[in-house]
């Protein structure tokens, strides 16, 4: 047997569906070999024993180096992608978002050339599309063959969103061509309304970002999104799923055998909307869209995923500073850029709160965390496993290591994290992208620039 | 005592809970006096043994005299009341429908003078709100207080189609002012696309007037009132529910204890999409909105009434002449005008099919054609039910005559029913409005102009 | 016009459907007239102006002159009936309890005999079933058409527990005679798991008596006795549904269609658990079967009266001595007599609580007190009602007194009432069962002895 | 690296979530290695090139050598396991049945005589326990300990069937114990009145065999079990679930977090109720318990399979030949031995019908039949996946293969099949067990008493 470049001994490999210890050797990116006692060579070996071996994270939802709201998201994809590898996440899938008049193939061009030489891990994207007309309907066929299979609508945001007839026809393309409509699902004229009144009552402090986006706008919307999906016979998946309201209209889609997918986010599994209280405007950290809700709607999105209601975990990673940043609406929570970083810690915490304090299983945060977003944007098996000739995209994590999330010790290119204090129960002490030890404990160790596009096919539905 | 206007003799009187035999006096147009083998003299005695006394039908949903299209619903206030009297109905609420620029007050005087001098039984209005804004808002108290109690939106129709921040604003104010939001709901743009796409395809037949306009479409947008109603924390009424989905959202909310209510009408429990497969173009006879549904939906809704889930039967009357009115839409379905007759057959049907088909109780009857859509609509007690000072509005059933329908006994004017060669078992022999018999045996025998305006009060949530 | 009894003068008339302002008129102990103004004479006019007249209330579960445990519950058919009439219930249907090797006919006439020359209102009986076989079902035929149209069947106690092919037997000859059956729904052999296991552990004090009868074992038995009815085709009553998870199945069986109904009681809306844990064994006089429940349980319940899910309430009244008799059990709770008093309290929550505390209308305190269970029992229109024609079974409610519930102003014989110290807001200030005044303000005027056996027929299913 | 023993090359190996080509090495009846283009040299190679390598089926529920109503079922442990090696399977974990008065020590050292030198796969045993009493009870964690992991009561069955409390108190034991308790639910009086009914209008056809088991008698004895299981705080597997009644109930428990796991089988996927009218006795060859439902059972089970509200596919495998067997019921279907062979066609018909159908995915398959069972029955990851490390038993796959299943082709001890003249696509070519081939192409290559038995752990819960 030729010399492999790395072999990891003895841990405890870990899938969507299983659990078991073995050896693992890697070379040429891919994975080789998985066996016990392996005695062949390799470049490096690593001992692995008492460590879990999961696949590298996919994170389907991230904004990096987006432009929003007069401001531009502050990772770019050098920074964003180096955060994502020190969090063991090696496969994002960022959204293109179209730029009214472009066509999707200027899209997408745009964003691989933000992408290009920056990226430390591989990525996708999907195509936002906010202009929809003939032409761009007539572009999306080419689009899934270039491998952009996937496409968001925005049901909610002036300029962005699109009407509920729009969607049908996106929906009916996607299908026909083997695509995926995703949908950010909230009601924009509940919005705009409260977000009008809470105005002109001079309600401004970003607690009113939360009180203006109420669940039932969310749900609404995701009721609404699901009829076009049946009504064109469509497959649909559901971008940050927030609350337990949502949660039931999904519920009640799948359980009539519709092809309708959701993802939650770890800030609705985890923080709530008195985040939104803190002192001296902090509340802005957490201004996004679906905002933090009330803590009645964490356990339910923790069941839903542990049942299966609930495919997978994404980031919705959108950063912006603090200072400079989210200080722009300090008159006006509506002026608040919408977003939080989360790319970094979306694995430890799933590990570190989800396993170790029993929500989850281990082989169910693999399911979301990668197996599930690898099958649902058409990357399985080349990512979201492990498995020989799969790509070597991996995190060790040690669960032994306990730590206190602090800002000082992420890499996300902004000024705080929102999970600040909170302790966990595991550690990802080693990412590998691509058969390369790209972190170690925190430090990123791999290089800008060497991860690749991937294109993407058709979903697997889940 | 007095001497009596009119005494039925030993009928079985009927309410929404009871039923029991005994003497009814009238004086004055009001229930005087009911009690057994009553010795008192009257200017008339009617023997009623045999016979069920059940309060006169309450139809909240008429178009008399309606513009639609380029055209005009075929009956008058003076036809459409004749009509109403001789099947045992002796309330209408009508829907006064704004002209774009009118203001409430204006749009009501316009009703007021259709209706005056020409109804043969007591009228209402309802205000069909189609351009609101800032002072149409600001005119729904003076609305509400001058006994224009309930609003309808439209969720659908170019033109009149309100978007749902209206809708919330609408629910705000009525809920404030002691005024009922009643929605058509549909959404817009699954009919719009689904209209284009036909037309396109050169589909231009009747059926495609049910295909355009899905179950799902309905239901989606019944949900979203829902919505708005949920946050608004204001009742809803639900205007011509017509299938099971829709039924399904209802419940869902109803178990929520919302207060939501709906009614459905005869041809949603009597007739299925298959009409509009009659040759000839007969299909168009039964173009309306919503359309027809497929059989599958009749049962659920007979159930729905039974339970509870649904309170109310209305008609939606809307009549137009076959040849000329419907004829318009020969080339293309989109111009067929919608609607069909319905106000005089809604008591003989619901008594003769559901009634005497076992589908439901007598009580049952009473309370879906009277009692609730009195209580709803603000009328009660002086309308919906058989009690002392009540107005005498009867209607008496003779279970023992059974009957074909068909168009030349009845008095809409307009040349079809829907119901042609429908058999009944049970007939409204006597119709009795304000003390007086304005209907024998189906034949008119009161005098046009002799009804009153009903001022409505808030509604009574069922 | 004869000269009549009784007149009571512009009162408020409430049925289960209806309310309005009349005089209503008895002679004979009928209701003879309702009218406005009558202008008749009458050896006694009451001012009824500014009360509410409702039908007598109608207690479907009582238990007088009962021996239950070495012991007999305290009350005989003259206290026990002028508790009933002095709180505003007119009709009782009490349980004849077949002693083992008895006849039906046998128990029947035992039952007559206890209740003969001392009721001071109307009674019925049903005859609970503890000793079933070929002879016994035989001779139901006979029982029905002698009036004794209702059965009950036990699903715990040793002695009376019957197995669920006798249930199923019982069910299908009551359907087919015309008869109805009830079920004490509790699983045995938990009970029996429990009440060991508490002994052998020597937890001995009341609250055990709860913990040994939880909720799932009602619910259980519940979803059991459903599924007889089901597969025999027949109506089922389940008698003191106390807790959300029976209410569940009974919804459930219902949302299916099925004839199943249920009453409550006034305990397990009002009262909870903690009852058990007053100090010096007071805990004993809530040692009733199934127990009172968590107070979680108490709003489903008024939410399930409210909407219809939840048929009629009923005080399972069998009252005993804390003194001498509750006392029995100080050393274990399972020999404390089960049962409390409630005949004479239960309208008087139910309108000084439920509907002057919102939760449900007056209509729907006439429905569930009086006009369902004359229904469902076979009494109806002679019971349940306030009609012409129909007994003159009336009480009176001022909505404007207040009071404090206190042992000391109610005539249950026995020392205490569970509902020592509640504030009620109306009070039934006058009871006419026949014709006749039997209670007015709390003082029994009636006579014992003048109350009559009704012979009850089928069932008129809710 | 040492001599291989065994090495397929190229298949397309399937786990429970996973899918990939890749070549498998075996050594000492382990997985030793997993690997692309494994150039390590091995006593035998085998071309698995578009084939698909699953995990071995375990089947989890057989009855050899089981006595039952005077004869004893038909297949032993030699012709048993033969059967399911040539089908595909590789473990099964069969029913020790506690004959009255014995010791659960003495049964399971019965049943390991029987299996003991015979069985040509591993094999494992629950025990039945039909005599429960403290002792029983105080025995089952030594039972536990020494790898009978999991117990099983029957709700029906004269002489084994056990009173709810037992079910409780057998769930407590096993919770504490890390053991399970299964369950054969269905209603014991149900069946004995409905039996005892038929009987007596001298039904005795074996369609009465199925009438007088309802879907109810399962679903009301499903919901008693998993009451217990509630009350216990204990994990609970139903075994044999058959219809959409239950399947309910299940997905009730399930809803609620219950840990409540339940099996069905190929005849209650694939075989329906007409099945017993079949001519001339014939009907006999399906008598079983639960009996084969109606077809509209079918797809919700199938649809319970692949949503995951039903864990497990096993075969009740217990045959009786028709000739001798069967037909000791031809005068009365009570006296027609229970059950129908299936071990050997189980892994055939899931994957010629239910994948190649489209109804599971390859991967629902290996969940259902390997990895879900191995983990319920405490036997993962030594069985039940294809992982380095565990047992090597698999079964390859060809899905080009056709075949039309008749009797002849088949290793069951037993004179018909129930699914003769099925028509599958793919079949299961060859078997190995232990690194072993043991069947080829339908062809036994094994040894008879080679298997091992395996002791089991605690259940995983799934």
């Amino acid at each position: 047997m030729e010399e492999l470049d790395l072999i990891l001994k003895e841990g405890q490999i870990v899938t969507a569906s299983d659990i078991y210890t073995a050896d693992l050797a890697i070379s040429d990116g891919k994975i080789r070999l998985i066996g016990s006692h392996l005695d062949c060579t390799a470049k490096k070996i690593v001992n692995a024993k008492g460590k879990y071996v999961l696949p590298g994270g996919i994170d389907v939802h991230t904004h990096l180096d987006m432009p929003f709201g007069g401001t531009v998201a502050s990772d770019n994809f050098e920074t964003g992608t180096i955060a994502a590898a020190c969090g063991g996440t090696t496969t994002i899938v960022d959204f293109a978002i179209q730029p009214q008049g472009a066509t999707l193939a200027e899209t997408a061009a745009q964003w691989q050339e933000k992408a290009a030489g920056k990226a430390a891990i591989d990525y996708a994207f999907h195509i936002a599309i906010t202009d929809m007309n003939d032409a761009i309907m007539k572009e999306m066929p080419q689009a899934i063959q270039s491998g952009y299979s996937s496409f968001k609508l925005f049901m909610t945001y002036d300029g962005f969103r699109v009407t509920d007839d729009t969607l049908l026809k996106a929906l009916k393309i996607a299908k026909e061509q083997g695509g995926l409509v995703c949908v950010h699902a909230e009601n924009y004229y509940i919005i705009d309304y409260l977000v009008k009144q809470f105005k002109a009552e001079n309600k401004n402090e970003p607690i009113y970002h939360a009180l203006s986006r109420p669940n039932l706008a969310e749900a609404e919307a995701v009721n609404r999104a699901i009829t076009m999906a049946k009504l064109a016979g469509a497959p649909l998946y559901i971008v940050h799923l927030s609350c337990r309201e949502s949660l039931e209209e999904l519920k009640r889609a799948r359980a009539l055998g519709l092809p309708v997918m959701a993802e939650t986010c770890p800030q609705y599994l985890l923080l709530d909307e008195d985040k939104y209280r803190e002192p001296d405007f902090a509340g802005a950290k957490y201004v996004m869209s679906p905002p933090l809700r009330h803590k009645e709607s964490l356990e339910p999105l923790w069941k839903g995923l542990k049942n299966g209601d609930l495919q997978a975990v994404a980031t919705d990673h959108c950063p912006f500073f603090f200072q400079g940043q989210k200080e722009m609406g300090r008159g006006f929570f509506g002026q608040i850029p919408n977003g939080a970083p989360g790319v970094e810690t979306r694995m430890m915490l799933l590990f570190g709160i989800g396993v170790s304090g029993k929500k989850i299983s281990l082989q169910k945060m693999v399911e979301i965390t990668a197996t599930n977003p690898a099958k649902i944007f058409g990357m399985y098996p080349r990512k979201g496993t492990i498995a020989v000739g799969s790509d070597a995209d991996l995190v060790l994590f040690d669960p032994a290591r306990s730590l206190t999330i602090i800002k000082s010790i992420l890499h996300e290119h902004v000024d705080y994290t929102p999970y600040e204090g909170f302790n966990i129960q595991g550690y990802p002490v080693m990412t590998i992208a691509g058969g390369k030890i790209v972190a170690e404990n925190g430090t990123f160790t791999g290089k800008a620039g060497t991860g690749n596009f991937i294109k993407r096919s058709a979903p697997v539905l889940i």
